[in-house]
Order: structure tokens, then C-alpha cells, then sequence
């Protein structure tokens, strides 16, 4: 229960560098993001960490690092569970896991700093800004305008970011 | 306001029998379903309708039938708007936008009945099983277990419904 | 603190009986409800009544009366606190009030019990029936299509129940 | 798909000075605020941009202006779909109509620039300040004091901008 | 992956007859419930398995076994993710973690199945029905009244099925 | 309806300053508060008055201060609805109240503002700065990460502003 360490966490940005890990997404618009690769041997930390950075690298690591002093577990269970066990599974390809998440935080509305994690989560991996712009329309029609609207200028702050357009 | 024809409605089933339509998905499990053919000849209308029957065949045609009588107008939004105007653009394959539909629905909780025309509307499409499941999972994550756990108690009524197994 | 008795009830539906109380709404379509009349001499718990009276008749009482039993303070909040405080209140008509409540029930997609007691309400000071499927539809925009159409099925059970057609 | 022109955007506000549009409301506090004439021989777009304009002018605008970029498309939506096709029905007067809006975003919190936007639209339709605090308070029995409180922040923003008190 | 095996799901309710677990609570009203005994040298497993039979006994159970079948994997995750994670930390008794969730689900209003096992399981730690129904009278200044009523109907089919009364 | 005068309000802290209301807490970690003394001959204002003290001193009145101009009302039934009869009530004691209020809170994700509130108040009635972070952490399993970080958030700016760590 000493939550990750400081060092563990520069570790995520190292880790960062790592050719395998930082290597850009190289699909076509329509192509499936590759499932992460074969899980079996390491253990649900690795298979986290190695899932939180090739998402959201420093992103990811700076809600970590302000969760330190205060809950440090709940660092520990975003790695181990949210990462290792369930972002790492195989079974569905990370572009639609994205598309899903992006989907649900819009939907809610409740969640602004976690959807944009995982806008800038959704680019890393290779979803195009149009599609995710796609998502956040779609979500018109099943959570309403407020919701789809409020998406988007999250999105847009996202996109200004990266220098990205739609 | 005379909402959409019984007609119209028989029209779907019609066309549900047609060869492009009924021809079952044959994307392997990370293939991206094809996105909607250019639409650019056809009215909104026309496209809400090949799009509503690409995805729900039957199942959407009996939510319109249930809104016929009280609220006819809703109807024909859905033809028009939601699937015409929406559903049916390119920029995002079918299966994508399936997976953030049932993300968002089973994160929201609240609409049961739509969630499963969507999980049925997903399966047209050629999302597998697990990968339906595994959005579901996914949202333990983002919406907590209740969520994902009554998502999966609808999931499980469609797939006995179908005689499938994740 | 011993909750209402059920005289108190049985008297709900007396009061129903009573001239004032029961005779029909007579504003057109258009027409704003009758703001409820000064209250300055009136007890909480006697405007309480006349409003909840005024409002839901042998509806609100069959509620009240299933939360009797197991949480009666409940049952004198909703008679002192929602009708007699707030409800009961000067400043808007009735029938905007309905709407108002018929809105955001939709909208929030988790009380549907309680929005049939609100829809037979608002029927009973003068919302026509068409008027209550134009806020519900209007809730498509704003909450989505899903809890606009589970609104309209609520109400499509309420009319049926009046035999009523909007 | 290329959006709403600027041109389009910049007519908003031209027609926001027509005598028709701009006509202050002079409903007296109950009366009803007229339902939008007759729509027969009018375009989506036509009927929208007169909606949006009667309702929200400016405000209206901005938003919009601030979608043009990353989404056009929702802009469209917004003008053809929620303000042509539902906002414009007849069948509800404009006052309830802002009623149910204002009650459904206060209830759903997590819509207050869409809440902001639609006080300055019930403003301009001829729903009262204190009528509109109305709605907000009612919001408590339903939804909870935090969700009134809140939307309550937003009106007094509102009123604050008009030099409006309740 | 392969989920809790039904071997290990009977073996919950047959932990359920050990002495240690199955005594019945001793605290008085006020009293707070022990809090889980010292972890350290348990599993992740061992410690979830404790914890779901110290809270639910067979209720518990039922709900795995229903999603045995469908998603083993999120089975897994409540046992040791959810009770051995998260419930049986230290820190806090068990009493207060069941109000807090009691609390958290009657406002949420989307969790009823889930809500009926955290009421059994407030009751198996010593919660007293009157302060499960105190937890439910709160909730409607929060998250308003339906959320409160529809609660309280939880816990009444709850109590009439242990033959308790508030 | 005068709501509650500015002279009421200073009552609040001037009340701050007797001894029965501001003497620290000296519950153990585990000990429960005690239950509002017995309330039969005191008014729903008194009651409301000091339960409203007893919880939030000086934050609380802020927050009647901010409604007083708009809606005065409100503040007449925070103190005589929420706290006079709901939250002053025996049958709970003070620090399980709060874990639900904190609770739901955080679940809903809504309302920030009314969660701080609670959290001071939590701190007032004796729960420790970590069974709050518990709650939270709780939290993470019935309403998701993005509400538990989001609680968490707001948890470590009221314990920054009261030099508090978890």
C-alpha cells in the first residue's frame, strides 16, 4: 500500500522512449489498432505500465503523480487493474477500446480532465481527430447536443495541443 | 407529421430481404466493417433507411411500430436525423461506431431497451461476441460495476436470443 | 414524526370529491393553469394537501401509502415539504410546473414510476396530451433519443390508462 | 457537409435587428408566449435560423462560431434538426418550451454553458426571472438541492448580465 | 482468464458456515463494525473471497454465477479487484463502507439489482434496517426524491424478504 | 418568504463560537459521532439552525449568502428541510451521514461545489481525513475512476485549505 513510487513513474516516461513503445501508429483511417502483443509472462504491473504508456504517456503520469500524496493506491489499481487487467486484454483491438472510452466520458458529461486523457489516449494509438470528432457527433443522438457539444470543445482543446485539425 | 408510412415500415423488412442488406458480415475480428457507401446522390431519407435496416433489420422496425401511434414524429427523426444525417456518414467504419454506442449506453444505465437494439445492431454489423463483451468490461472501468455488470445481463439476453456464445 | 395517517389519506381522495378540487381543467391548449391560490393562511400540511390533491388524486395516495410502512417521514415531506413549501408556491402556473417536472424526469431517464404519477398530474390541471409528447420530444435534443422515446412509452401506458389520444 | 457559412452566421444576427424578431416579448407573466406561425411553406434551414434567432440571438451565435472549426456539421444539426424540425413545432408555446428545457439541464448538471445559453432564450421568449427561479427551485424535490443550487448559480450569472433581478 | 470456477463459488457458501464468518454481528446501533482483520500475509483472492462472504453470503454468489457463463473474467475482478482490493482495506469499518454505498447507488438510481445486494450486505454487517432507511431518507435532499423513493422500495422487498422490519 | 435574514446568517457563526458547537471532535477513528441531541422541543428552524452549524460553520453560511439575493427561499429550506428535518433526525449518527452524503456526492460527479461543503463538514463531526480518501477510493468501484479521481480532486483541496494529510 505505498502506492507507485516517484521513480516508477519517471519510469513511464523512460519507458516512453522505448522503440517499441513510442513507435507512431501506422494504420490507415480504417485499419484496426494491432491488440497489445501476448500478456502471459508478465505480470499484471508490467502489462499496466507497459498499457498506460504506450496510451497516454505523459498524460498519464502527470494524474498519477497528483494522486500521489493523497491516494496513492489508487494509482496502484489504475496501472494494475484499469491498465493490466482490463486496457491490456487482447480481444479488441485498442482504437475501438478508445473510441469506446471517448464515447462513455462524452455520453456522461462528468468526467472532462479523464476525457481528455483519453483523447490525446485515442490519438496515441492511431484514431484519427475526424473519427474521434465522429464519436463525440454520434453521441448527439444518444445522450443529446450538451453532452456531443461539450465533447467536442474538449477535443478542440486536445487538437490545439497537437497542432492537429480536424 | 404524419410520421413514417406502415408502408415504409413493411419496406424496411422488404429490403431486409434484400441480398446486400441480409448477406452476413464477414469481417475477421479486427477487420473494420466497411463504412456506408457515398451518399451524396441519395436523400436523407433513403440513406436513414438503409442504414436503419443495415443495423437493426426487425428490431428497429418494431421500436418505430411501438412509436407509430403516440409520437410519429420521433419516427421519422430517427430515419432522417439519427441514422440519415448521423449514422450514415463516412468517416468512421460501422463496427467503431457500434462499440462507442453500446460504451455509452451501458455507461449511462438508463436505456436498457435501446442498448439492446444496439447490441443486436452491433452483431449485424460484424462485431464479435467477446469484443461486445469486452466494451462492457472496459466500462467497469469508466462507469463502475453496476454499469458494466447490467450492461452484460442485456448482452446475455441478445446473445441467447441468437444462440451465440462469447 | 408518525407520518401521515391513514385517515389523512383516505381524506386525500375525499377532498377529491370536493367542487373546487375536481372540477375539470377549462384553459384551452394555450391557456395557462390557475396559479394555485393565496396561501398565507394555510398551514404547510393543509397546502400540502390541497396541492398533492390538486395534482396526482388516487395516484399520489397509492405512493404514499406503499412508503407508509417502512419510511413514513417520507410520506409528510412530500405532503409539508414538495407540495405545501414548494409546489404550492405562488409565481408559476401549474401547467409550466408539469412541464417543468415531466422535463427533467425524462431527461434524467432513472424515475420512471415517478414520472407516470407526474404525467397523470400534469393531465390533471390542463397539459393536453399532445403538449406532454412535445416536451418529451424536445428532451431528444437535449438527453438524447433513448430518454425521449422510454418517456413517451411512460406516457404512452398513462393515456391508455385515460383513454386518451394524443 | 461544409457547415453553416459564416455568411449564414453573420445573417443570424442581421435578422436579430427584423422588427418581427426583435420585438420585445409582451406576454404578461402567465399568459403563454406564441407558438412559432405556421411553418408549412418554409425550409428546415428557414424555420431553424428564424428559432434560433428568436430565441437566442447572440448567444446563440457564438456557439455555433465556436463548433465551426473542428465540427460544421453539429452547427447544421443544431439550426436543421433542433431548432427547424423539434424547437419550431407547433403545438407547445415557446415559454414551456424554455421551462422544460431550463428544468431538464439544471436537473442533468452537466450542461451549464447549454443551461446558460437557454435562460438568455427563456429571457427572450418572455419566461420572467422569478418564474425561471421557479423552475430551479422546483428542481430540489426532483433532482436535489446541489443540481438547484447549481442551475440557481447560472441564472443569477444570467440575470447578472441583463441587470435583471428576481 | 478462466474465470472463478463454480468449485470456487461453492466454496463461498461454504466459508459462509465457518465460525468466524458466519457469527452474527454484536454491534449496537451505534457501534462501528470491526474493520477487516489484518491482511498482510493473504492473497489478493484470498482477501476478496473473505470479504464478498463476510457482505453478501449467497446473494453474492448468485451474481457471479450469473455472469459465469458470459464474462467470467469481470467475476475475477469483483473478487479480487473490488472486495480483496478495495473493500477489505483497512482504514475504514464496514458498517460506514455500507452506508457509503448504499448511498452512493440510491442516488445513482441506475443500480437497483446492485443495491438490493448491498442493502442484504449492510444488513450482514450490522447495519440496523432504520439506518439503511435514514442513509435512503437523505438521499432525497442530494439527489432529490424519486432517487429516495425508488431506494426505499429496494430496501422494503429487501426487508420483507429477511422478515424485517425498519 | 423573506428567506433567512442576514442577521440569521450571523447567527450562524456567532453560534460557531459557543462552546458546545465549535469543541473539537473527540471521536476515535472508529468511534461513531453522536447522534444530534433529542430534538422534540426544539423548532425545525433551531433544529436546522444548529445541525447546519454543528456540520458547516462558516462554509455553509457562504453558501446561504450566495442565495440570499436570488432565490432566499432555498436558504429557508436548506436550514429548515435539510438540516431541521432530514439531517438533525436521531436514528443516525452524524459521521455515517456524512460518509453517504460524501458518497453520493462523488458517485453523482455533479457537484463539486455541494462536495466540498461536505467534506469540511465530514472533517467537522469527527471523519478522519483518510476514511474520506476510503470513501472515495470506494467509490472507484460502483461509479468508476474518473468519479473517484474527480472526489479525490476536491478531497485535496479541503485538506490543503485545513493543512490536513491523509
Amino acid at each position: 500500500m505505498t502506492g507507485i513510487s516517484m521513480a516508477g513513474l519517471a519510469g513511464l516516461s523512460a519507458r516512453g522512449d522505448a522503440p517499441g513503445a513510442s513507435s507512431p501508429p501506422t494504420q490507415t483511417t480504417q485499419g484496426a489498432a494491432p491488440i497489445m502483443p501476448p500478456a502471459s509472462s508478465s505480470t499484471r504491473r508490467e502489462r499496466g505500465l507497459a498499457a498506460l504508456n504506450r496510451l497516454t504517456g505523459a498524460t498519464g503520469e502527470a494524474v498519477l503523480e497528483s494522486l500521489q500524496e493523497i491516494a496513492p493506491d489508487i494509482g496502484d489499481w489504475i496501472i494494475d487493474f484499469a491498465y493490466g487487467d482490463v486496457f491490456a486484454r487482447p480481444g479488441l483491438d485498442l482504437r475501438s477500446r478508445q473510441f469506446a472510452t471517448i464515447a462513455a466520458l462524452t455520453a456522461m458529461g462528468t468526467a472532462a480532465p479523464q476525457l481528455k486523457v483519453h483523447i490525446h489516449g485515442g490519438l496515441n494509438v492511431g484514431c484519427q481527430p475526424q473519427e474521434i470528432i465522429e464519436v463525440m457527433l454520434q453521441m448527439a443522438v444518444y445522450a443529446g447536443f450538451p453532452a456531443a457539444i461539450n465533447g467536442i470543445m474538449v477535443a478542440k482543446e486536445v487538437f490545439e495541443e497537437r497542432d492537429l485539425t480536424p
